[in-house]
């Protein structure tokens, strides 16, 4: 099954900005592009990075489209497909390869916030909208459409990386190059005040 | 199995101030301790409410215990016997179900921010530790005393509802009294500038 993992090679991360420089960001967002795409191909499927610019010396097959995310996706999709975000480090191939796997017409994988974060595509009705609250969307779309829908309940794929807040899922649930690169960078966990976040020696 | 669901009635949920009176306040962890009873109930387990005060008009048993969490529930620690916060109105019965059937002597319900959502105990060597990051202190405290651990990649036990931008996974996710609450006093999904938040009307 094709397997497309979007990327953003430009400006990554933004949300990032306040505890990483514009470098370091495009560090961290290439970390967990690494993670993800190990995550797929453990799974036993081949990943194709699908980007809006060229990726430097990428670590398998890129496609390239710079149109908005849902208009480059619709623009290849032919079923069975699977779209798998770039910054998901905490998702393990057991956890994918279960996703993957499941047979209904549309699989989903929510994301926090109404997100979309893993979409299996295997009926041609389906068309992806990946602006504002994409899971709501999905569901719609598919309901119009007549498609079973199966909605995946993982912690793992539901957390994807944009916030500060975020970080501290990384170093819990991760050991991959994303974890790696923020330990490297200086982050550890701190826990005040009943909260519990990052700080950065 | 003795399944214990922690419960402050004590002005709850002091994060969604800026949102909700505290009277409402009171009312919408009432709402969420409803859903999470009768997920229980339905899973078929008697949940029994640990609470530091008296409860009004309590929909199933109560035991009442004025110490911090981490001594009230060590103080009643006898296996097998599961804790499950109140404040998880994602959770379903099926979902509930599955992690307190698991049999390893620990079960671990990571929430979000290194958090412990649920816990499953089988094993007298454990003890809890809800202080700071206990994801960690429970991993270390099972490690510690040789015991097997499962932890569960459940997006529906990590999100409890806590801050304002959690309100809108319960709309999303969920059709109990929290949902229907949240429903009636007026807030709605709204996505703007690429982020999904509540809007009250």
């Amino acid at each position: 099954m094709r397997t497309f993992v979007p990327y953003s090679p430009v400006d990554p991360k933004s949300r990032l900005t306040r505890l990483l420089s514009r470098e370091e960001r495009h560090a961290f967002a290439r970390a967990m592009l690494e993670d993800v795409v190990e995550t797929v191909t453990g799974a036993g499927y081949s990943p194709t990075i699908l980007a809006a610019a060229a990726v430097n010396d990428p670590p398998c097959d890129v496609l390239i489209d710079d149109r908005p995310l849902s208009a480059a996706v619709n623009a290849t999709l032919e079923p069975p497909m699977a779209v798998v975000m770039s910054d998901m480090p905490l998702v393990t191939s057991n956890v994918l390869g279960d996703a993957l796997e499941r047979s209904s017409d549309v699989v989903i994988g929510p994301g926090r916030g109404g997100g979309t974060n893993l979409l299996v595509i295997r009926d041609e009705r389906f068309a992806v909208d990946y602006h504002g609250t994409s899971l709501s969307d999905h569901r719609r779309i598919a309901a119009d459409a007549g498609l079973s829908v199966d909605e995946l309940d993982s912690f793992r794929i539901a957390i994807d990386i944009d916030e500060p807040e975020d970080l501290v899922e990384v170093l819990l649930h991760s050991e991959g190059d994303a974890a790696r690169w923020l330990e490297q960078a200086g982050f550890d966990i701190v826990a005040t005040d009943g909260r519990v976040s990052v700080q950065r020696s």
